[in-house]
């Protein structure tokens, strides 16, 4: 396979030691199917198994990891035929998409999203070549014609993925009826929900009223009161953990939780159905929520993931033009050992609850998350996330939280992707890395061969598994 | 030596040019004597020389480096025998607790505990295997039988060690009766004691009024104001001295430092002995007693030592059950620029003083304490402390300070051990770091040989004796 | 090349794939002309083209970096001949000052500073050895007799580093006699000013007012209200502009950017001219001086460039004894995705405004600045500032931002040096990092050669062009 574009053993350390031994652990997990525990694929693409529409539309124009790279450097979101929301016209002629996104691939030198796409050309369409400007319709016809085969459908490429379990994101109000349907289609895996109920707690945002609404209707319970909120929470979890799901997450900027009284909840909660709510009650009500999520889980044994540390929206002119998830999202400092506290100190200990904790806050991993998952039963350190997702990113996190935490800790490898057409690609890179930091420890006798080969399995397929329940 | 369990290369990089001059430096610093200034073994250990009792108390039960990484995986510290004080019933079929810590064994890959537990059984129990459900009882009979011998009593482990100063940490009502009598004992080494105030200054927490009624007890001062406590606590400071003290120590959440008006602080000791003080009171209190005390050690020489940044307690429940030290301590993040400013600017340009700053926030390291301690004459920056007393702890240390910092504004290893027989592996463990990192800097032509092994030589022994002065 | 005292393979990793590609790599950019966006060489060096006077003068006594070392292990400065501000008497025998260092020159191991200066003593002077006490005398007169001939005249030196564009750094007051007047020098390239206004925006500062009055007389506008005031450095940045000016400068403690209404900045502005601003007036009074700077470099095309997160005069006394800039600036932690939230929005997708970001808080580098950078069109990432201008700060750099920001968000190095003759050693050091971390990513197959070479190019010499609008 020496000549393949893509080199064996690339992202291996260059020392020979290191490198044969990552390769050979890489191999003993290469072809493991994949745990995907949280991302954003969404079950109707699986259900509806239409082809996917062209290159521009597959690669670019739904990835804000590529889009916002090029923006970066000038290129205005119109020209990549970003869909506005304000009415401004966009590109619609996918081959100039496709040129302009070829004669900047240059940009993506050294970042995943470079490693991701090459991938993808190379190892699922097949072309051994660097893109840019004079090979870029080259690519698109051969992509192009690739997506009208059956070979390339959803459901075909599911299959050719290996994937176990995956796991999309849905809003609390879904009727998850493409999971359903998709239960009596054989995919060889399962596609399972995840809870996500952010829109409910964000109770200064103008959808707020309308998602407590939906609320109210797919629970059917009346919601005049935050009694009656909670009670419609709990009932739409049953109704998830019915449907297969295993796991709730949270986007929240800051981990801070705390409970509040059922009079203050009250309190905020009316206000809030009045439209009267500060941003301090905003922050107040989210506290109190995650608590109460984490209340919920220990009783109903969902596994509560929160993301912690992304400012969104950071760009208001973008949000204002193009809406949210358009690569604004931009992380803050967090903290951990004040702000989940009294959350540890009411569940941490409880044996049917299980927090995984992601961050984008890399300062945290040897201070505060490997020393609290390193003690609390509850607590797990969920994988490096968005711009940690990487090959440094990937190798910092496990230099910095494994000495104190240890592997065991750890809950595997999480894609959090929008593309599905990327999704072993992260994998691949996720494996890889895990192989090459246990060469490193085994090429230093820090551990033994035959320990890195068991962790390194239970890194990629055991842990998730156990961790989630699935 | 080649056939030895724990290779000898262990932890040295793989590229073999920086493998071997690390190999070579450490072979020149190996032997050397180690000198401990600081840490918690008793001197009454040593005093009264008895045997130590069984694998599990001398290995699972003291150690809460060891417990908490079992306990993070569910395991109950009761199960593990740990004593409660509140009445729960514990384990006490010490086999069967060391049977469970076997089964376990796989947790601390990685993880700088496992190393040190590696050393002690081939090192010193002389057993050449991996420690796992199977072996557990012969590990457990081996050990067994050999803690029975003379040679290994804690006095002859004193003298294997080549310890030339070992210091202990001690309340600062101490009567210091085992240092006293250990001094006409032929031990090889010195046992010195370390003065270690913070109960004194904790003055919101149930034991403060007993802790002054001590210090006025041992200092034979009555102490009725703010005046009489800094007379009694300079007493005993006087009395330590004599006593072959060399250091204070204070453990600090903050390293918030502010002299507070004499009538402030007589105000807020009146209301501390009617018991009426307020959290902020405590903070204020504090962060006015570490300027008294780098006062008093710009007067008596004292090297002052502050540990900062733990957050002690975390779980509360463990804390009720079990009592402190549990491994429930968690980092916290820290501020040095601003927090140090009033007292480096008291002291901080003062001959006679020195401040030794350790912390548990690396990100401190680049940004302020190098800074810092390469400008001011009177600081220098501890070793890496726990969660960081590890090979990528000690790595990161020395990459992130020595090009502001230098070598020399750095003091040598710090232990900071419960654990009498992980000590020889701690320093053993440093010195190949340390050789590592020189290693590296030599393979890459910044430092010569020569160079190189003169700072090995300065970092392992010289520089501890020069800063405390032994 | 073989027998130099240098290695040409210095700082390269050991492993002989990375060292080689690295090696050779770095070939391709080591004589390409310096770009150097921002630095403290005075103009007036190169119009008075006197010699350096003697190796103490050049060396010792105007780098902070070498005395700041010094002083931290003890050695008082009056001792190394640093001018005091109080009277103090200082030595004035350069040989005294020159042996204090050549004693002390270990301290420097493993320091950027080390590696600076023993670049100046081989490859400027051509000693060939390592400085120490006995050979200190033989290093001065080797350089003293240098210095007075021709070749070592500031001119002389000016082509012989090969500097295409070399930037000062100048006060707003500045009339840039020295920068007219060597534009008809033939230098071999071009000095040019950079716009540093801090002076005028530190309000409670006993020099403002003074410095307000010489922006009036320079600009001949009368200022007798904020608006006034504006628009006199409107004039100002015209002129230096109209003079060769291409950036701005500001060094500030904290990112906070926020415009105050006309009304307010009138009442703070008209309460500073009566000498009665608080330390909140300044604050708010500094965050709307960024914001207005920014405004004018959207319409004027300076690029704007922001030093941040540096307390100044930290040693108190030293300030007092000595005056600024003495080596007791220490970093802080910053904030920017906050801070800088509403210059983004104002201004960061403006195409005619470039913001150039330093820090000295690597905590924000993966966190926040390289996802700003790698979004925001008019964010670009400055080179690793001061303390990370070394050997492991620029790889952390390199490593923690290029996977989010990618290469072509950051602008190339800058020097920031005090000492004329340091610049080639700074560049030299710079371009070896960056090759050998584009060849650890070629050794990786993450970067082909040629993408490597191209890489290289633009980060040396392109971008900063780019940038810049050289």
């Amino acid at each position: 396979m020496g000549t393949r574009y893509l080199n064996e053993y690339r992202f291996f350390d260059p020392d020979p030691v290191v490198r044969k031994t990552a390769f050979e652990l890489y191999q003993t997990v290469k072809n493991l199917p994949i745990i995907s525990p949280h991302g954003h694929v969404e079950a109707s693409l699986l259900f509806y198994n239409d082809p996917f529409p062209d290159p521009a539309e597959l690669i670019i124009i739904p990835d804000h990891y590529v889009y916002r790279m090029l923006y970066s450097q000038g290129i205005a979101l119109e020209r990549l035929g970003i869909p506005s929301v304000d009415g401004t016209e966009v590109e619609t002629d996918h081959r100039k998409i496709w040129q302009i996104f070829a004669e900047n691939f240059y940009l993506f030198r050294g970042t995943p999203t470079g490693i991701w796409l090459q991938h993808v050309f190379s190892e699922l369409f097949g072309i051994e070549e660097r893109l840019n400007s004079r090979n870029a319709m080259l690519f698109y016809d051969v992509i192009q014609e690739k997506l009208k085969t059956e070979e390339f459908l959803p459901r075909s490429l599911f299959k050719k993925f290996n994937i176990e379990v995956l796991t999309t994101t849905n809003s609390p109000s879904d009727d998850l009826k493409f999971h359903r349907s998709l239960r009596s289609v054989d995919l060889g895996g399962k596609v399972i929900p995840c809870f996500r109920p952010d829109v409910l707690f964000e109770i200064s945002k103008d959808q707020w009223k309308k998602a407590v609404a939906e609320l109210s209707n797919q629970s059917r319970i009346e919601i005049t009161c935050y009694r009656d909120f909670i009670k419609a929470i709990e009932a739409r979890r049953e109704y998830f953990k019915t449907n297969g799901c295993v796991s709730t997450d949270q986007g929240i900027e800051s981990a801070h939780a705390h409970k509040l009284s059922e009079r203050e909840a009250e309190e905020i909660f009316s206000r809030a159905l009045r439209g009267e709510v500060s941003a301090e009650d905003e922050r107040r009500f989210v506290a109190n929520m995650i608590m109460e999520m984490a209340r919920m889980s220990s009783e109903d044994g969902l596994v509560m993931q929160i993301h912690v540390g992304a400012m969104r929206n950071h760009n208001l002119e973008i949000y204002k033009r193009f809406g949210a998830d358009k690569g604004g999202d931009i992380p803050v400092r967090v903290e951990f050992t004040k702000n989940l506290h009294e959350l540890l100190n009411s569940f941490g200990n409880n044996p049917n609850f299980t927090l995984v904790v992601f961050t984008l806050d890399e300062s945290t991993y040897a201070r505060e998350l490997a020393p609290l998952a390193g003690h609390y039963p509850a607590m797990k350190l969920g994988a490096p996330w968005w711009f940690h997702d990487s090959i440094e990113g990937m190798t910092r996190f496990r230099e910095q939280v494994t000495e104190t935490s240890g592997f065991y800790n750890t809950v595997g490898f999480t894609d959090d992707s929008r593309a599905f057409l990327s999704i072993p690609a992260r994998y691949d890179l996720s494996r890889r890395m895990d192989a090459n930091f246990l060469a490193r420890l085994v090429a230093r006798h820090i551990l033994d061969i035959d320990e890195a080969e068991q962790v390194i399995r239970d890194l990629a397929y055991q842990l998730p598994k156990k961790v989630y329940g699935l």
